[in-house]
C-alpha cells in the first residue's frame, strides 16, 4: 500500500445481461471496467486496479460480488458510497464501500461462494424473468434432480464439470451446499456452495443437472464425471442468464 | 359473430418496456398491434381486432391482461395457445386461451380491475427492478401512506386523479381496496382495486402518495383532491414503470 493509499471492499450486484462479463477486455464493456474508470474518477483521475472475488461470465448477473480497489481516494467511505451510487449506472449497483486491510483479498480471503441457477417452468415463460432464469417450460423432474444434487456435497475433483480451456492445475475443491429449492411461484432454483469454482462449473453443474431432470441422463451420472474427471460426461454448459453469483463468505 | 368465427378470450402478461402501450399505433410497436398481427396468421391472414380489458400506457406492465379476439380461428384453444406462445415475442406471453360467449367483452365484462404500483425502497435502487418498479431511496413514510389510501376507497368521482386529455364523462367509480404492502425484501406496492379507472387515475394516485409519503402533502390531501376534483391539487403522475395491470375480475 503505497502512501495516501487505502483499501476498499465494495460489495455490488449487477444485472449481467449488457455487460460482457466481469473481467476487463478492450473494447467491451465489463464490470471491472465500467468500476475501474469510475473509481478512477474518484481517485482523481489516478489509474485504479479492481480485482473482484468471482469473475463472472458475459450474462451471469450477481446479487453479491465484492470487489477491492487501492487507490488514493481522499473521501471517507459513506462519501465514496455516495459518490458511486451516482456514478455507476443503472445495471451495475454498489451495496455498501469499507475500507478493508491491506491484506484482504477479494478472490483468495474468500471462505465460500454460493452461485444459484434460476429456472422458470411455467409453461409460456414469465417476460419479467427472461434476462435472470433459463425457460425449461416441460419435463423437469424436480425428484430425479434432488437425487443428483446429494452427490455432489464433498471434496472432490471437478474437472470433468470444468470447461477445457482451464488452466489451473489443482481442481480439487469443497461443495458444501448443493440444492434444488422453490424461489418464487413457477421458479425453483439450484444453490451451490463451495470454497472455490472452477472455469465453467457452475453452468457445467446446472447443464447436467437439467439433463437429468429430463431424464436424458440417470443421476448416478453425477458421481461418474466427479470420478472420471471426464468432461464428455457431463451435460452442457447451461446459458449464463439464469446464472447469479449469490454471496461470498470471508 | 359470422359463420366460421368464434371470439377467443386470452389473458396475457408482458413487459411494457418495450412497447409504446397497449393500443394500437400506426408505425410503433405496441401490445394489441403486435397481437393483432400475430392472431391474424392464425387466422389463415385475415384481419383480426383485438381488445383488452384495459388500455396500458407505454411502459406499463401487465401480469393479467385480458383480450377478446374475434376471428375465424380453424385451431382448437389448446393448439391455438400453443402456437402463439410459439409466435409472440418473449416479452408479451400468453397464460391463457379459451372460446369465449359471444357477449364477452374484455372490457364492459370486467367487475374489477386491480393495478399495482412497485416501489424500490433501496438505497442503491436494485438492477433487477429498475424495468419493474420506481426507484425511491429515501423519505418513504409508509405511515403517512396509510393514513392517505383508506381515504380513497369507496365511490368517489375522479375526475381530481384524472388527465385534463381525459374524454369519459362519467368519472364516479367505485375504488374497493386500495393499500399499501411490502411486496419483496427493500420492496413495496401500492394496490387498488376498483370497479373502473380513468386516463392515468392509477398513476397519479401513486404519484399523490408518494408526495404524501414524502411529506410534501397531507394524508387529508386526497380527500380534497376527491372533494374539488381539482387536478392541480394532486400529485405528478408517476412513472410508467413502476404500474402493473395486475388482475381483472369477470
Amino acid at each position: 500500500v503505497s502512501a495516501g493509499s487505502r483499501k476498499l471492499r465494495i460489495d455490488l450486484c449487477y444485472d449481467g445481461t449488457d455487460f460482457a462479463g466481469w473481467q476487463i477486455q478492450p473494447g467491451l464493456r465489463t464490470v471491472q471496467g465500467v468500476l475501474e474508470e469510475r473509481l478512477g474518477r474518484l481517485a482523481g483521475g489516478r489509474p485504479i486496479r479492481v480485482s473482484g472475488a468471482g469473475r463472472t461470465d458475459a450474462g451471469v448477473h450477481a446479487r453479491g460480488q465484492v470487489a477491492v480497489a487501492e487507490g488514493p481516494f481522499a473521501l471517507d467511505d459513506a462519501a465514496l458510497a455516495y459518490r458511486l451510487r451516482r456514478l455507476l449506472p443503472p445495471d451495475v449497483r454498489p451495496l455498501r464501500v469499507a475500507t478493508a486491510g491491506s491484506d484482504f483479498d477479494a478472490r483468495r480471503s474468500a471462505r465460500s461462494k454460493t452461485y444459484v441457477y434460476r429456472l422458470d417452468l411455467s409453461t409460456s415463460g414469465s417476460p419479467f424473468e427472461r434476462r435472470f432464469a433459463l425457460h425449461v417450460p416441460r419435463g423437469f423432474d424436480a425428484s430425479r434432480v434432488e437425487r443428483a444434487v446429494e452427490r455432489l456435497v464433498g471434496r472432490h475433483d471437478w474437472s470433468g464439470f470444468t470447461a477445457s480451456g482451464c488452466t489451473i492445475e489443482d481442481r480439487v475443491r469443497t461443495m458444501t451446499e448443493a440444492r434444488l429449492e422453490p424461489c418464487a411461484p413457477g421458479l425453483v432454483r439450484f444453490v451451490f456452495t463451495a470454497d472455490g469454482f472452477l472455469t465453467h462449473m457452475a453452468r457445467n453443474l446446472a447443464g447436467t443437472l437439467l439433463e437429468i431432470a429430463r431424464g436424458r441422463l440417470g443421476p448416478e451420472r453425477v458421481s461418474e464425471v466427479l470420478r472420471s474427471r471426464c468432461r464428455e460426461l457431463a451435460g452442457p454448459t447451461a446459458p449464463a442468464r439464469g446464472l447469479w453469483l449469490e454471496r461470498v463468505e470471508y
